[in-house]
């Protein structure tokens, strides 16, 4: 069987409908993948994300390589074990956050030298190490260490960077080749806003034996334009067998925009830590569960939506228990807006199937944005 | 159908077990009510609870009243419409609160003045005020209004202060007996820590026409001994054919020690606060999670309990969570330790019914004490 394989090819659009062939249990594509950062996908229990259908989720090599480190992950028996989650994991490599720190990471040809926020303890990642620890926390799809670099027009820069990625991607090739063992792993493309760097680097994962394609880099500060111009560009080098995986982006907009360009995969913090500062999703746009206006407003966050909170909790409830900071606030609209963006993605793949998805698209875009 | 039927007397002690025919479901006794003070158990969804098999909580009057206000609460058809629980509801008056003020509440004869501490306006609750409010919440058992005090060993203070209670109670009667409708009616006895005065209260409250006794201005501060001295001296004078109700109550020794003198229902913001400061009731005392010796431990918060938490997630992973400032930490651990407590109950039922509660008691408190 192979790893991924094209269900359904839209004909109004690029978007696509899909299977990944994980470890755990096969999953559908499109797919968002809920962010559990630190082993937990913030608010929630595993049994609540069961619930609601999800069956991939994304874990971080660089928090849990901090914090409890990986040593007890492996004595639990890997990530799965750890977390008590069932079903399949993705793991990031920690590129992006490593580079996120600053002053106090140094890039090397050879890895990235960073020191804890924790305890200021120093650490090096290399390419080698990273797909090494990623294999002993029994990640079903590892993401090899990349470079992520500012939003910058800066070319040389920009090529440096774009390189260095190409070198450690080859480096990590041979790491999985000698470890083995089950678990896929994913190139990043990168190459910054500079197109012909984005070919280059398009084109150089594409050839490498990777199982999937995530383009990183994106969605760090530009305009919405830019990224999905830049995004389309790139769709057009990577190898379109493979699944290809969009990190960082989930913004109910651009989820759809990048379906719509061919993307199948897609991860983002914002569904989890909007709900958490009070909004939700719903089909005409974000509420603030703070406005004073749904007090005593006793509809649900959002008409059309079927997830535990909407079935069982108002607006003026949940507004209640956000106004009196209790956490079930936290936990009643973070189950929302995680199963809005999967009831979203099922709604577009039935648009890819029935081949309406451009249609789909501008019609949820115009409801989005015009209430 | 009688409100409160005795069902076992213990014959080695003065515990009993007995049904309390409530609006929404039949509640058996001993029970312990989960705190929702602000219309939510924190951190917990109706439906965790429902699956500890939790038929009674308790909301506060008071914080309902100043957020988000009773009119609200009323428009979505009461307090159980309002935040979604299906089974019972036990509403505090607020007299606790209310005391708790300090510099920005002030008692009269007629009730009690207070600021808000959300936005300074002036506000005053009478006896007939909150048996009003009660039934407009829809309470399933309402408390009347009364004055706590400090503990002190003023004859005098405690002796005004319980006489005014009195007065508001039977205040409190000729409201209800007003307003009609459902909903069980407790007095509270309070009396301080003057024997003479407590009698006085017990016997009063005893005789006027309440469905259930509480038991009120314990634990405020005083030693184990003198609430257990004080709490055997109220037992002998309250009508011991209704329910009795220590208020604020809930310490695994205490409660066992407040069945074995006799007492039905209890309530206590303790297990989950104790729950978001990383602490588990174990049958061994409590653990706190934070301890370095859990950092790989992989068994469960305790080895005795099938509570959700227990059956899903270790105690090297709670740790963890709690060491991220994971919400879900303060939601696991206030699983276990409400379900610690109803499974502690559970127990504590069975020795009644098997007439050995005496032994249960110390050998409980044995094990918890000496670990």
């Amino acid at each position: 069987m192979s790893f991924f394989k094209v269900i359904n090819k839209d004909k109004t659009s690029n978007a696509r409908t899909g299977l990944l062939s994980l470890g755990k249990m096969s999953v559908d594509t499109p797919v968002f993948m809920p962010v559990g950062t630190k082993a937990t996908v913030k608010a929630l229990t595993a049994h609540q994300l069961y619930d609601m259908g999800c069956k991939l989720i994304l874990g971080n090599l660089y928090h849990l390589y901090l914090q409890p480190g990986i040593d007890i992950i492996k004595k639990a028996g890997g990530l799965h074990g750890f977390m008590n989650w069932k079903y399949n994991i993705l793991t990031d490599s920690g590129g992006f956050q490593v580079f996120s720190l600053g002053d106090i990471r140094k890039v090397r040809d050879e890895g990235v030298e960073f020191k804890s926020v924790i305890d200021g303890s120093r650490h090096f990642f290399t390419p080698k190490k990273v797909i090494e620890m990623q294999s002993e926390l029994g990640s079903d799809i590892m993401m090899v260490l990349d470079e992520c670099i500012p939003f910058t027009d800066d070319h040389r820069y920009t090529s440096e960077a774009a390189k260095r990625t190409l070198d450690w991607a080859q480096e990590s090739v041979k790491a999985k080749r000698r470890i083995g063992g089950p678990g896929a792993m994913f190139g990043i493309v990168q190459g910054g806003f500079i197109k012909q760097v984005r070919r280059f680097s398009a084109c150089s994962i594409s050839e490498m034996d990777f199982d999937g394609i995530a383009i990183g880099g994106l969605s760090v500060g530009e305009d919405r334009d830019m990224t999905m111009d830049i995004l389309a560009y790139t769709m057009e080098h990577i190898d379109r067998k493979k699944p290809s995986y969009f990190m960082g982006l989930g913004d109910p907009i651009g989820l759809i925009e990048a379906i719509g360009a061919g993307v199948d995969m897609f991860d983002c913090v914002l569904p989890t830590r909007i709900s958490r500062n009070g909004s939700a999703y719903t089909d005409y746009g974000k509420i603030n569960i703070k406005n004073n206006r749904y007090r005593d407003d006793l509809g649900p966050l959002s008409q059309e939506c079927s997830c535990y909170t909407c079935n069982n909790y108002s607006r003026a409830y949940i507004r209640h228990l956000y106004k009196s900071r209790e956490i079930l606030s936290s936990i009643l609209l973070s189950i929302h807006n995680v199963y809005f963006l999967f009831g979203l993605i099922r709604k577009a793949k039935n648009a890819i199937r029935a081949n309406r998805f451009a249609g789909f698209q501008s019609g949820f875009i115009n409801n989005y944005t015009n209430h």
